[in-house]
C-alpha cells in the first residue's frame, strides 16, 4: 500500500465570538486529507484531519515543510511492519526530521493535523473505530470506554450579549443533555463576571456544574482576586488563570485556591507539559489537564505526554482535552481519559460529535464506524470532501 | 510618513553543514523589506530584516497573518508620537493582535524578522547607527560600546571532514582576528568528540578560548558524562547540553559541572526565558544566556527579556546572543551585552558584520552608518535589494 496523495486546505473559522484574548472572526482552520490506495467498500481509504479552534491553520508550514517531507519519503518507510497499513510513529519521525528542539508552536499544529488524518486512515484500513484500536494497542488490556464525560464549553463574550442571552445559551446546553457547562471570564470586570457567573448558576443549579475559563489573561494579583471571589461558588474548575507558561503563577495561585483548577490547552509538546507538572504545582487529586493533540504534534506526542503523566503519578482520568473534536473523543474513550470538551453550537462544522449520538446525562457514546467518525457528522463530511 | 510597502521572500540557506540535530541543506531564510515614503539621500528609506540560521523562514506565516495585519492598520497607528517615524512597539502590538499566549515558535520568527526591518528603518530615518539610538533610548545614560566581543562559531560536522580540516578551519578564525572559537559536539561519540576538542585546543592554545555546543541533544546521563570529560579542559563554556525546555536537566547538570555553561538560543519568548532563569539553575556569576531577537519576536520582546534579567539579578554582560547577525551586534553595543556570536564563513551572506570592520583581538567595531549596517556588507545588500 502507499499514500497516493496528501491535500490540505485552509478554511475561515468565521465566528463572531471572542474570549479574553482573541477575536475568532479572523481564525482559520487547516484540513488535511491523506489518500491511500487501500480499497474499503470499493473506495480508496482517505483519512481526514483538522486543527482545533484557538490556533490558526498551518497551511504555509504544511506546504513549505511537512508535506514535502512525506512526499519525499520512500513509501515503505511510512508503513508498519506488515506493510499493509501506515505507521503513525514513522510518519511523525519523518515530519520532524530537520526540526530543532524547542519552539513548540505553529509547527505543532501542522504535525497534529496530519497525525489526525493518519490515525483516521489507519483505523479505516483496519475497519475499526479508532477508540477501540487505541484501547487494543495502548490501553493496557482495558477495553475502550463506551461513553465519555463531556461538558459544553461556551459562554463567550460577543457584542450585545446580555445575561439573558447567556442564560438561554446555557439552558440550551442542558436541553441537549449536558450537565456541566463552561463560560469565559476575564473579558469583563470582576463585578460583571460575577454577575454573569451567578446568572449561569441560576440555570445549572450548583457550582459543581460550572467551569470558568480566563484564557490565560490574569496576572497573579488578578488571578488571586478572582480566586477569592470564586471560592464560595464551589465551581467544577477554574481554568487557565495566568499565562500558560507561567508555572510559578499557577503554583502560587494554588496556595490561594484549594478547589480544582485546570490548564494545559496552550502547551504543545511533551517538554512544555512536563514543565507544567514539574513546576506548576498542579495537584493530581483534584486538578485537570487539557492538552489537545490536534495542536500538539498529534497522538504520537500525546502518547508520550500520557506516559510522562503516569510516571509522575497522574491518573489518565485527570486529563480532559481541549478542542471538542472527535479525535480527542476517541482518545478519551480508548485511552481512558477523564472526558472531553464539547462546543455544541460553535466552531461548526468542526466541533462536536457524530450526528446520531446523543449526549445523555453529560455523557456521549461513540458511533460504531471505522476511523474517527467524521463521516457520521454530515456537515463536517461535506466540507472534508471538498479538500 | 507611512509604510508604503512590505515585501517578503524566502531564500534557501543552502549549506552543507550539519550539527547534532539538523542538516542545514534544506533550511530557508525569510527576508523582509519595509519601505517607507521618507526620503534620505534622495531615496525612500527601506528597512531590512532576516531570520537567523537554525529556524526556517516564515514566509507562510508572514503572508497569512503578520503582514496582512500591518497592511490593514491605519498608517498613523504604526507611528510614534511625533508622527515622523515608525513605532516598533505599536507595530509589535499590531502584529500580535489576535494571537493567544503560549506556543512560542515559528510566529516568533515571523515577528522577529519584521521587527528587525522596522528598527533598521527607524534608525535610518533618524540617520543614526542603530546601536547609538538604542543606547540613547534604553541604555541608561551609558553610551554604546565602541567594540563588541565576538567569537567564531563553527566546527560543524560535515561529510568527510577530518581533524586536520577542523584545525585548518579554526586556524582560519584566529587569522581573521578571533581569539575564541566554538565547535559542535554530540554528533559523534564522546571519544571522537574529545579527539576533535583536543585537536582544536592544539590550535587555540587554552581551554578558555574554546566553547563546545551540543545543540540540545543529550539526556542527563550523556550530558553528565560529557561534563566529566570536559571539566579538565577548562572550556569557556559548555552549551545547550540538553533539550532547551528541560530546565530540570540544566539545573541537575550544574551540580556536576562547576564551570560556565550557556543556553537560551531555542527559547523564543519572555515566558520561556523567564522559566530558564526560574527553573534552570543558571548561575549569574558564570553562565551565559543566548536568546536571539531574530527568532524571538524581535527587539521589542528582547527589551522585556533584558528587563526581566535585570530584575532577577543578572548583568546584561552575561547575555551573548545567538545568530551572528548585525542586529544582535547593534543590540550588544547599544544595550551593553557581553558580546555576540559570529559565523565568519558560514550562513553567508546573512552571517557576519560589515565588510570594512575587522575583528581585532576578538573584538569588532561597528560601522558609522545609519541603520543596522546591512548596506555595508556588499553581498548581503546585493541580496536584500532583490526583495
Amino acid at each position: 500500500m502507499k499514500i497516493t496523495d496528501i491535500r490540505e486546505r485552509s478554511f475561515p473559522l468565521d465566528s463572531p465570538l471572542r474570549n479574553a484574548y482573541i477575536d475568532f472572526s479572523q481564525m482559520t482552520c487547516s484540513v488535511v486529507a491523506v489518500e491511500t490506495d487501500v480499497l474499503r467498500d470499493g473506495k480508496p481509504v482517505t483519512g481526514y484531519g483538522f486543527n482545533s479552534n484557538g490556533r490558526y491553520g498551518a497551511g504555509g508550514l504544511l506546504r513549505e515543510r511537512f508535506l514535502p517531507r512525506l512526499q519525499a519519503a520512500t513509501p515503505n518507510d511510512l508503513l508498519d511492519e506488515s506493510g499493509s497499513n501506515l505507521d503513525p510513529f514513522k510518519i511523525h519521525t519523518c515530519m520532524m526530521s530537520n526540526e530543532k528542539p524547542g519552539g513548540h508552536g505553529e509547527r505543532s499544529v501542522a504535525v497534529g493535523v496530519v497525525d489526525m488524518a493518519v490515525w483516521d486512515a489507519v483505523a479505516k484500513i483496519e475497519e475499526r473505530p479508532l477508540n477501540r484500536l487505541l484501547a487494543d494497542r495502548f490501553g493496557g488490556d482495558v477495553p475502550a470506554d463506551e461513553r465519555v464525560y463531556v461538558y459544553a464549553a461556551g459562554g463567550y463574550y460577543y457584542p450585545g450579549k446580555g445575561l439573558e442571552a447567556l442564560q438561554d445559551e446555557m439552558r440550551g446546553y442542558l436541553d441537549l443533555g449536558y450537565r456541566d457547562v463552561k463560560m469565559k471570564i476575564g473579558g469583563a470586570s470582576l463585578t460583571e463576571d460575577l454577575a454573569r457567573i451567578e446568572a449561569v448558576l441560576d440555570v445549572v443549579g450548583k457550582g459543581e456544574h460550572l467551569m470558568v475559563d480566563a484564557n490565560g489573561r490574569f496576572d497573579l494579583q488578578t488571578a488571586v482576586a478572582y480566586a477569592e471571589a470564586l471560592a464560595p461558588y464551589g465551581l467544577k474548575w477554574y481554568e487557565e488563570a495566568g499565562d500558560p507558561l507561567d508555572y510559578d503563577l499557577q503554583a502560587a495561585l494554588a496556595k490561594h485556591y484549594g478547589l480544582p483548577m485546570a490548564t494545559g490547552e496552550n502547551l504543545f509538546s511533551l517538554q512544555d507539559a512536563r514543565n507544567l507538572i514539574r513546576h506548576g504545582g498542579m495537584r493530581p487529586d483534584r486538578d485537570w489537564l487539557q492538552f489537545d493533540c490536534a495542536l500538539s504534534y498529534g497522538l504520537v506526542e500525546y502518547l508520550k505526554i500520557l506516559a510522562m503523566l503516569r510516571d509522575e503519578g497522574w491518573s489518565s482520568r485527570r486529563v480532559v482535552p481541549h478542542g471538542g473534536h472527535q479525535m480527542s473523543l476517541n482518545i478519551a474513550a480508548g485511552l481512558h481519559l477523564g472526558g472531553n470538551e464539547s462546543y455544541p453550537r460553535v466552531f461548526q462544522p468542526y466541533g462536536g460529535f457524530a450526528d446520531d449520538v446523543e449526549v445523555v446525562d453529560g455523557f456521549v457514546g461513540l458511533p460504531d464506524c471505522s476511523g474517527i467518525g467524521m463521516e457520521r457528522k454530515a456537515k463536517l463530511y461535506e466540507l472534508l470532501q471538498t479538500v
